[in-house]
């Protein structure tokens, strides 16, 4: 059975489609009545207004991004084989990248598989289909993962803001294996626990990787504070780095036992101790108790996750460094980031330089860090890089 | 006797001199006749309309940045020890980051010392006073930095546009100790020769080396080309990184010289050889000849150094890209550089992805890396953050 069409408004760019943009929005698609029956994530060819066919694509009339591009040849079927040959390629980045199978596989968009989120560890993956398409050839995908990769065990992680975007249920389940422990994580010389069916997201933030190893490279001797330390991403690392000492502060016990578990797995749990509370009002009790750091991180979640959120999103970045800043040690380090889409990188600089002055520092900027490479973004959408970690240095 | 007193005009923005941005322009500033027949490089105390003291300054009429902010100190003594501090400090930095003495050790303003340049080789350091209170002052630096490096020998390299904006001319001599040889340099496990005297800035650009890094880290079995390769930066370090072959092209006998030299100080001459010849004209014979690398890396001159070159700039990183893209083999990888600061990443960005798209190629963007951390920014000048490295995966 020949797949519906869809169609371009007259207005709509397909040069735009043509050159590797991958999504159509709701207001450049006709929107007939056959269109809006498709159920979510359904197959259609895309054609311009003149009926010329431009790509295979999946249909969601309940989200913004009402066409995702699968295929820009029109006549490509989505089976198992065209699944595996966009996995084979996703690893054979991956495995230039890394020595060891624990990274990011599949990077959505950029990696040929819309809106799908795939992180390795090991002999076990984590699966995030956050487009309903994917959502609907979960199966499909789950098979092709297994015979590319060989993993062993599959988790599918269906919770985040992304899947509400596109009218999904929450609900993350194991597919396939067992899990019946966390998962330890080499990364950086640093060993971390990863809980790939109840921690946040997939279980680890590999998209810190590069800056994990940055900030490491300055921790030697270092008194470090880690806030928003989840399981103790840059502690940890700062630790394996030479840090004399790591305090990581997060709002999560169970995040914090991770930290623990990972300090006492990578044999440097002497040095390591946590706190647990909101991390404004632990800023502020550690400048209390006038204590100094050497290294101070601060890598909160998205204040600005979306527009709406952005102006007072960048007061809370600028908040967050206007507390951090008082804490560092003269001539010592203080590390800003942001995972908010929202707020792009010259907004989050001057909120966190403006943030460091009333905190009464002048700093230099050293260092401005992205997502590691297994988190892959295609030109035509780069302006959605949306992790940013800054490193500056404080005055002596 | 006192330092003269300039004052800034009613409208001018008093706050972001206290705020840290360190220039006044030309139209800032109160030039009386006082103020016009101050020397180019004289110290005054810059006032702020209500002539309350702001900053010891230097002031160059000659300049479109009429004034430097030297110190918020209005009462600082520019002397010996005062340079000795701030290079202390920026020593402090370097030495964190770096095993060996081999970096920028101060990158002008974010490093307290407006205008200036040093790089170190080792027992060696070469100097650009690019501004005209440094080119006056510069015995005393010097001193200072012998004071606190024990550099036996400072060259000083007065070449290059900077120093045609500030009314300075064009001089490069040996003012301490002797160099008869290009320094051997050893960053990221490859060897370069770096002609302290002769070549091009203070002889080997140390801002790459993170993105040098990089791409060593994706040249493991490659076959590399390295265009506009200088002393061979790129390809050397991808040779160390266990490429099968890397060959450099650049328009310049002498820097190929260097780097077939560097190639045999590192061992890996025989995986090593050089094309002389323009960039351009190159790309297009190898396309011919049909000759394929899986790592391509373009790290051009500035192509537009300053706003009115902005477009023919932007279109000649296009170019590049274009004639690039094709010699990618399928799956490889291509590193396009601009080192251009009226480029801002957008712009480059777009640029390089428009040629790749010309080029009938597909990318992944992978990887965007900036200036080594020994070239730090002040937060308030980071948009002039001018070093931009896009490492791209193209399709397979």
């Amino acid at each position: 059975m020949p797949l519906p069409i869809v169609r371009l408004r007259p207005k709509a760019e397909a040069r735009a489609i043509r050159h590797g943009f991958p999504w159509i929005y709701a207001d450049e698609l006709v929107t007939d009545r056959r269109t809006q029956k498709l159920p979510p994530g359904a197959l259609a060819v895309l054609e311009d207004a003149d009926r010329r066919p431009l790509a295979l694509v999946t249909v969601n009339t309940a989200s913004r991004i009402i066409g995702r591009v699968l295929d820009r040849n029109p006549e490509a079927v989505l089976d198992q084989p065209w699944i595996e040959a966009r996995l084979a390629r996703a690893l054979q980045l991956r495995e230039r990248l890394f020595d060891k199978p624990f990274y990011r596989l599949i990077h959505a968009e950029a990696d040929g598989l819309p809106g799908v989120i795939i992180d390795r560890f090991g002999d076990a993956a984590v699966i995030q289909p956050n487009a309903a398409w994917a959502d609907a050839h979960l199966d499909l995908i789950v098979a092709a993962l297994v015979q590319v990769t060989g993993v062993k065990t599959v988790v599918m992680n269906g919770s985040g803001r992304a899947r509400s975007l596109e009218g999904l249920a929450e609900e993350t389940r194991v597919l396939i294996g067992e899990i019946d422990a966390p998962v330890p994580v080499s990364m950086n010389g640093a060993t971390y626990l990863a809980d790939l069916t109840g921690g946040q997201k997939t279980g680890l933030f590999y998209d810190q990787r590069p800056n994990h190893a940055f900030a490491a490279g300055l921790a030697r001797d270092a008194r470090v504070l880690d806030v928003f330390s989840h399981v103790g991403g840059f502690a940890l690392a700062a630790l394996a780095g030479g840090a004399a000492s790591a305090l990581a502060v997060d709002a999560s016990a169970s995040a914090l036992a991770l930290a623990e578990g990972g300090a006492k797995a990578g044999g440097v749990a002497d040095r390591f101790s946590t706190r647990r509370g909101d991390a404004f009002d632990t800023l502020e009790a550690l400048a209390e108790e006038g204590a100094r750091f050497d290294l101070v991180i601060c890598d909160p979640p998205a204040f600005a996750p979306a527009k709406p959120a952005l102006e007072a999103g960048l007061r809370a970045y600028e908040r967050i460094a206007r507390l951090a800043a008082p804490l560092v040690a003269p001539g010592g380090y203080l590390v800003l980031c942001s995972c908010s889409h929202a707020a792009d990188l010259a907004s989050f600089r001057n909120a966190s330089a403006r943030g460091i002055g009333r905190g009464g520092r002048r700093a230099q900027l050293l260092h401005t860090g992205f997502a590691g490479a297994d988190h892959p973004m295609l030109p035509q959408l780069a302006e959605s890089g949306y992790l940013k970690s800054l490193f500056f240095r404080l005055d002596g």
